[in-house]
């Protein structure tokens, strides 16, 4: 069985390519992991997905779901659960190889990659000892570990500044360590930050290491102003330094710029292969938002839908 | 008073963009002429914008409207109902002149421009002189005066099929005029059309004339395929052949494409004049949907935002 797209990844791109694709009676299939990477983990509060003036992140994620749920018991789209490990073009078919982790392969006329992006490590000494024991990459799964202790967020983006506001309602103390001259989360992040009277801003300051016994007690880092090197007792530290994309499956398939982002086209969402499409995080658009990567999967779907319409002509 | 950002239009695009200007907490002023062009007018069920599996068009703008005035309430934007006539360059000053209707003149640092598109004439005899006398171009306004009635819509895409599916309710039987060899809306939409059993689709048929004494009786269409003239005879004309972008009042600011799109960098939203921006259906973007104009509305104030921050650090 040929399908006529595979739709990889499960966040705001991917389900709505899905709901898209449906919609075009593509015969279809939507492979994830489970709940989106990019934004199922934290529960932040979303306040700029038009539509929704105020909901959490996980809720968003689930109206999403359902919407898609709709067009799979209708039997227009199919879901699995997997985790695709490589898309392979089988040139004489011209057709698309995928292959999942559960050893399963699947055929397709074209691909769209929506995939996101994880969570980009430190990669400073104690970093790996440390995860489950003080380092961590959820603040909505770990917060509640942190009540009246002291914590760092790294980073001064938007998403540490969120982790600090969401982290406040827990910590007794909030450092926030941000490598640059500034911090660079909106306006309303940093008041925000301001108003819960516990977040103190580091800047300047790049981590080091990461220490501690059986748990993290301690970190240090280089201050670029005083051009010393300084310790911080924590308890624990909370990464937010940005993400890289889910893209290495299809490395040398299509052709990334400098930080494995995909390179689209993104009036159409077309990659440098015929046939392969790409949205969300896992491109190279470079604001990183939920209605953003949602428009874009829509853009994927519809080239993807002409894509193929064209191919079936051909024959 | 100069604004940092003026947004033009009240649409998915523009509102999207006033909710990101809110949140970067830039001093932003949105005019809309009230309820936006695009999708307001027309009632139509949406099924496709992520997290609404189904919403009337209405009531999604309703939605998108209050997200945008919480924002309002707070005193983080400024909304007005009007219509813009002219954006102005005041080159010494490196800012820009908003004139209105309403004799308003208003400055800026920058502007986004998200006035989406009107509806499409005919450009045929009969056309102007039997609006409101069985020419609609509103199938929600006015669907009801056609009960029992032989109705025809003109444009076999996806809004002409909307169009035709939605008078199914009222009309005894319904004409699609298609110009071209095959229809254009997605097979979902020509599922839907079959299913209500009494609209007909009429392909490779030009429009000629619009006919009637008090109002409409007939039309004439030329018939590619036999080369000759035909008469039907109905009640009403709807008129579902596509949109113009409503783009007039920025004529030689910014570069237009060959159909008045504004051209922008789908990337970031900017235009080819530094500190205006474009959004939405206004903008040359192929695919007109809700979630791609709410997507590009975002990547506008992002970009905008990004502009001021320069601009005031040059300062």
């Amino acid at each position: 069985m040929i399908y006529d797209l595979i739709i990889i990844g499960g966040g705001p791109a991917g389900i709505t390519a899905g709901i898209y694709a449906a919609r075009q009676r593509l015969k279809a299939l939507l492979i994830a992991k489970g709940l989106s990477n990019q934004i199922s983990k934290k529960s932040v509060l979303i306040e700029n997905y038009p539509g929704f003036p105020e909901i959490s992140s996980i809720e968003l994620l689930q109206k999403f779901q359902e919407h898609l749920e709709k067009f799979v018991k209708k039997g227009y789209i199919e879901a699995k659960q997997d985790t695709v490990i490589e898309v392979e073009l089988i040139k004489e078919k011209n057709i698309f190889l995928v292959k999942t982790t559960k050893n399963q392969k699947f055929q397709a006329k074209a691909v769209i990659v929506a995939t996101g992006a994880d969570p980009r490590p430190l990669e400073v000494p104690g970093e790996k000892e440390f995860i489950g024991k003080g380092v961590s990459y959820c603040v909505t799964c770990d917060a509640a570990f942190f009540k009246d202790k002291t914590v760092v967020v790294i980073g001064g983006g938007d998403a540490g500044f969120e982790a600090a506001i969401a982290l406040a309602k827990w910590a007794k103390e909030i450092y926030i360590l941000e490598a640059g001259e500034e911090v660079k989360a909106d306006k309303i992040n940093q008041e925000e930050a301001k108003k819960a009277r516990k977040i103190e801003i580091i800047t300047n300051a790049i981590l080091k290491e990461i220490k501690g016994d059986n748990f993290v007690n301690s970190i240090s880092y280089f201050d670029r102003k005083e051009n010393k090197e300084k310790n911080l007792k924590v308890d624990g530290i909370f990464v937010e330094i940005g993400t890289q994309p889910a893209t290495a499956f299809v490395k040398g398939l299509v052709e990334f710029n400098e930080r494995d982002e995909i390179k689209v086209d993104p009036f159409t969402g077309e990659t440098s292969m015929s046939g392969i499409f790409a949205a969300g995080d896992a491109d190279n658009v470079p604001y990183k938002q939920i209605v953003i990567a949602a428009g874009e999967g829509a853009k994927a779907a519809i080239s993807s839908a002409k894509y193929i319409k064209k191919l079936n002509t051909k024959y």
